[in-house]
């Protein structure tokens, strides 16, 4: 018998493609294009004096521990460190053994993903809902089921449809400056949310690498204080220190850890040792608000120039979010713009940014985009917006209009 | 409906149970156990200070690509350093793109089920063979099928009834020291594995983390120069650098890898940037060959002081291997010995071993154990083999016996 090594593969890996868009993007590496695209944090903010002097520190300390394998559920300083901030933030306390160290949030989603997922499961997500989540969850062969997202978090009325009729197994939310929309579900909607799911065997799913970085105000409590046993709550150290490191959480009701510390030990063990060393001594050693308080200010600033180079150059017809911390605007063209088609011209005019499609499981968000203001400053936010404005509106004059 | 969190856990993790040996080993806290029963390399040879110089000089060179997201692939240096090392190593020439930098070889596993096994798929493995390859590979739900595993490496005739009768999708491999044997594929023996193999279209996987640690000769050369396109070959930094780094490096045939990296993306989207960047300035500012020459010698008294222990205080009817490099031997004891029954005394005697079941899907080891001599001295491996025979002793003394 011939060796073939397509035959070979799982169907979970058989449907799933490189993406259109990453292709696409592969065309923008001219170092003048401007990258509204990714959601990469500003590397001017990454603490890399204070982590080398982190790593000499513990590696001259305590060598034999630091490089050594580990328990699964993380290095116990972190966690700590992690218990403090909640109950600074959030005046709540989570018990340790809660608590589980990830190879940064997107492995919270692949855990998730392994702990719950059969295929064919109902899973719900926000419309539009983060594609790296889409990502992580496809693997395991769910039918995603989209719940409306407004302008103060998801629509109730949806949400209580889509809890009676699918009865999904989980329920995907983002709810402090969403990843695409940068959107902020208001207390009153998380209320709502909770009072709903307490009717329903769903398991909220809360992915919050963004809380931190508010502008001016910070966002409501984390969903594991309105729902602790029926809550599995994703954080990163990505946004507030570097995502180079690969560090994040996931809190989960005992039960559940249970399950999720035997697949990440099934995984990989545990995540890196030397790096969850090394964080902790940073951030124990480090006044960590300060720095956290440089990036949310740099990132306002960002943002205030995104928004007022938008009113500039675009249209009013244009519709886009104004958040009130996060990363993303979220933008939404006339109905007959086609995103995918403008990136493609937006390279070439030197500017990128992630069109709608990715964020929907069901065909949506054709003229919508996601733009990042993380990673340019104001001069050439503006120029970036002036560019893609002059494509958008070529696109808008064509023969379909 | 009332919230039931156990009801929503998927079939996948509801079968696997965190292990009863590990419930045991958690017993054994008191610091005069002497260990043999974890694969943990002696953290005497940590190269802590030239890691640390590592961690100085990247982020301080460096930082904004060190610290930031990178490509799912591996940093690029790294890789590099892999192809340098098989041409060096082996006379053979991987290229850059079937090299993928994983979170230790244990995520090489991971991924390789996540990639291929779709419940019910026949995979082929060692008798004994690596219990975290078991636990890895157990979350996609295969069916197991057990190949004899003699002192030359795996038995042929047994092999080609397993592929003629099972049709496994992959054969896994542990050709160097294996775990838990000790034992060494010999070069006639993977000739004949490869022969068969070229009849059938089965995938082999090579797990091979103590190649570098020959005691006296390197072992015969990597499956992959003998099926370069039949072939997942795993690799890792743990024994040779430190395993808290978390890294190690999948080769696979291009048209496999496309499906890895996509798997790659959705678990993580890439292993610690950080580690692998401190990792890469280590290796390439240090004499890593004189680095391992030291371990290697360090594991061959260590080894040596094993063998002639076991020969002055067991029975010659207990049988064992004598590796040639690696980090275990493995013991047979006559065969009314239940090896789970003796750790549980031998723990109140102050040693640890792993029994052999944890090494079988189908029930075999009742009376084998494995016994790691990497974390200890002479001395102290001489006093660990003599409480163990104490022990043993008394329970093949028994009224069973």
């Amino acid at each position: 018998m011939a060796f073939d090594a397509q035959s070979l593969v799982a169907s979970r890996l058989r449907t799933m493609r490189p993406s259109l868009v990453r292709e696409l993007l592969k065309r923008a590496t001219n170092p003048d294009i401007i990258p509204f695209a990714g959601g990469l944090p500003n590397p001017k903010f990454f603490p890399n004096e204070h982590l080398a002097a982190a790593a000499d520190a513990v590696l001259r300390r305590d060598s034999a521990s630091v490089l050594q394998y580990a328990v699964s559920e993380g290095y116990p300083g972190l966690r700590e460190w992690i218990v403090a901030r909640y109950k600074t933030r959030f005046g709540i306390e989570i018990p340790l053994d809660e608590i589980i160290i990830t190879s940064g949030s997107q492995q919270g989603l692949d855990l998730i993903g392994k702990v719950f997922i059969d295929s064919g499961d109902v899973v719900a997500i926000e419309r539009p809902g983060y594609q790296g989540m889409i990502h992580a969850l496809s693997v395991y062969q769910p039918r995603f089921t989209g719940v409306t997202l407004n302008d103060d978090g998801l629509d109730l009325t949806h949400l209580q449809q889509v809890l009676g009729n699918d009865a999904p197994k989980l329920l995907f939310t983002c709810p402090n400056y969403q990843n695409p929309s940068g959107i902020t579900y208001t207390a009153a909607n998380r209320d709502g949310i909770a009072a709903l799911l307490r009717q329903h065997n769903t398991m909220l799913v809360e992915d919050d690498p963004y809380s931190e970085l508010g502008f001016v105000n910070s966002p409501p409590p984390t969903f594991r204080a309105l729902l602790p046993e029926q809550c599995v709550a994703l954080g990163s150290f990505s946004k507030i220190a570097a995502p180079g490191m690969r560090l994040g959480w996931l809190i989960a009701p005992k039960s559940v850890m249970e399950r999720i510390v035997i697949a990440k030990q099934a995984t990989d063990f545990h995540t890196s040792n030397f790096a969850q060393r090394v964080l902790h001594q940073y951030l124990v050693s480090n006044p960590i608000d300060d720095h956290i308080a440089l990036i949310q200010k740099a990132y306002a600033t960002q943002c205030g120039a995104m928004v007022r180079a938008i009113e500039k150059y675009f249209p009013p017809d244009v519709k886009f979010t104004r958040p009130e911390g996060g990363m993303f605007i979220w933008m939404t063209l006339p109905e007959d713009a086609d995103a995918i088609a403008i990136l493609g011209d937006a390279i070439d005019a030197g500017v990128t940014f992630l069109p709608g499609p990715t964020f929907y499981t069901d065909g949506g968000g054709r003229n919508q985009i996601r733009l990042s203001y993380s990673q340019s400053d104001e001069a050439r936010i503006e120029e970036g917006i002036r560019r893609l404005a002059g494509v958008v509106l070529k696109h808008l004059d064509g023969p379909a209009r």
